[in-house]
């Protein structure tokens, strides 16, 4: 029966490792999160559909070019500035023996790992406080094949998702044929991630029932969302970059380089399902998509259910990144999470 | 105060004109629709989403490539056959005089008309009934800057939405600025355009109060539709290119091709909110956007709420189409109405 795997996150994908680095110490409200392939690295592809992205090594992910696999994917703060996260993940990776090989030598190897950042400039206090290659490094010892640590962790802790506060959030499905798809985000929307009109999340309709919320926001908190969320963005006018989802699809199916590629365009179809607007002129949404490839190819009709089920994915882990956020007020940013605007929506559930 | 134009269809932005050949005579059941640009043609770009589209003219459509303006673009039943019916809008430019420029003579013009299909073949009994060039000079000939005519009609004539029948829908939106964005959309597509354990229209949730439907469809409806969307796919297993969406976005605004390409990408988003699952591997979904350029080019904030209006038009456009199509029953096609469907969804109308 098809349904949510064991952890339902990312590393339900077998051999895949997600690791966190946060900075939330005084100053500080930002991270890197790495996605770890196993072994030789994982078949991949890219789909940037934001007009403000900030990214490293995605071209060599277009079909025609010759790299096939990567060894890790960075989604990072820091805009531009944390693509450095990139570097200390190479590091640690050369370090291990792991990447492209390209000399004679067993360890004459170029780690191949793609990134990319969400806007979170200055949230913590200081502009400058962004993240570097020690914490991809950090982030890469982290790395674990555990459930995955959602909310402020990561790529996620100065995260906002329109009026709230964003955050890491990871969801998977195990399809009918027993193939696994699994999404982690990066929510950090200049949309909303909650309908405006209700409080509900969005997502609410492409989870299995009682995978998210349980009750309905009432009026009262509705309204005040909506107030709270008009003077997030009367206090911030529109700029180029202050937004940007970033995120992970895996699966271990093999697919080839440009299946991926056509397999993150539904993952941005189900950001369209969670968040409103996406994909706008202040975004640089990027989704990743890696083929683990322990399974065979898939053909057309699970391949297509495969696609189709990356986006329900990705639409169910903005859920859950909406989900697991928490409220920060430092001085500078003062976000409510999901939980705290919208007490009601959890009535009746038993945690 | 922002809200739809006079007609809310694609003809309220100015000097935009829209013509449909329908073919259903017996034995017949597609057809073509022709959005004709005003005087020397629109900027336009286009964004191609689904993995099986058939398209002509798109490469020119390319931010780098020299051709900054279009004529016209045809959408089309009758599958890759169906591109026959842009030879036939050409012919009637040129037969006009309009295109562009190649020539030192006044006549000497090519015009420039891209088009995208749809697949329909065989749905009118006969697999080779498909869209020719006279069609397209019939629709050319049609072409009227009054309100369009939606559902069974043109390009969506043999239109199939999910279970459901498909057809041709518009919807505009007035923005603070004043400028106008307008979506034409043949809704074709592999994905239900309605939501299956509700039985509403997911457009529902952008239109403004009272434009699509009143009711809450009974759950005797909802369960029928269920049922018989699961009989349609089982009766037909999965191919490609069985289904697609295509659709011109348009504005009074003056956009650069890639600007209009982005449009088009906002557009997407508005499928993808209003049709699940969508940009799969058996659709074909293609979007062009015209810019006719009435109006000044607008600023970042203006021409963020534009895109956004556009993914908005798409998603209420869609709507408009599930609820302006007719059912269809020619012994070989056996396809109710939205209307048809959930007669509950409009308790309380008073049309």
């Amino acid at each position: 029966m098809p349904g949510p795997g064991p952890t339902n996150s990312l590393t339900d994908v077998p051999g895949v490792r997600v690791g966190h680095a946060t900075r939330r110490e005084p100053g500080w409200l930002t991270g890197t999160t790495v996605v770890v392939a196993p072994g030789a690295g994982a078949v991949a592809g890219v789909d940037v559909r934001g007009a403000a992205p900030g990214t490293r090594e995605t071209d060599l992910l277009e079909p025609e070019n010759l790299v096939d696999r990567v060894n890790a994917v960075v989604l990072t703060g820091g805009s531009a500035f944390g693509l450095a996260a990139a570097d200390g993940v190479m590091q640690s990776l050369y370090a291990d023996g792991l990447g492209w090989p390209v000399g004679a030598g067993a360890g004459e190897v170029v780690p191949i790992v793609p990134a990319a950042v969400l806007f979170d400039l200055g949230r913590g206090g200081a502009f400058d406080h962004v993240p570097t290659a020690q914490d991809g490094r950090s982030a890469y010892e982290a790395a674990s094949a555990g459930p995955v640590p959602q909310g402020n962790v990561g790529a996620g802790t100065g995260a906002r998702a329109g009026g709230l506060k964003g955050g890491v959030g990871s969801a998977s499905w195990v399809l009918e044929d027993g193939a696994t798809v699994a999404a982690l985000v990066a929510v950090n929307s200049f949309g909303d991630a909650v309908e405006p009109g209700t409080g509900l999340l969005p997502a609410q309709r492409f989870g299995y029932p009682g995978e998210l919320t349980t009750g309905i926001p009432n009026e009262v908190e509705v309204r005040a969302a909506r107030e709270r969320a008009a003077t997030t963005y009367a206090e911030q006018p529109l700029r180029p970059g202050l937004a940007t989802v970033i995120g992970v699809i895996a699966t271990d199916a093999t697919l080839t380089k440009a299946q991926c590629r056509r397999t993150s365009g539904l993952g941005h179809d189900g950001l369209a399902r969670a968040i409103n607007p996406v994909h706008t002129l202040l975004d640089g949404d990027t989704l990743f998509t890696l083929a683990v490839g322990d399974r065979p190819s898939p053909e057309l009709p699970a391949l297509h259910a495969l696609m189709v089920a990356a986006g329900d994915c990705v639409t169910r882990a903005v859920g859950h990144a909406m989900l697991a956020a928490e409220s920060v007020s430092n001085g500078v940013t003062d976000l409510r999470s999901y939980r705290d605007a919208f007490p009601s929506a959890f009535a009746g559930a038993s945690a």
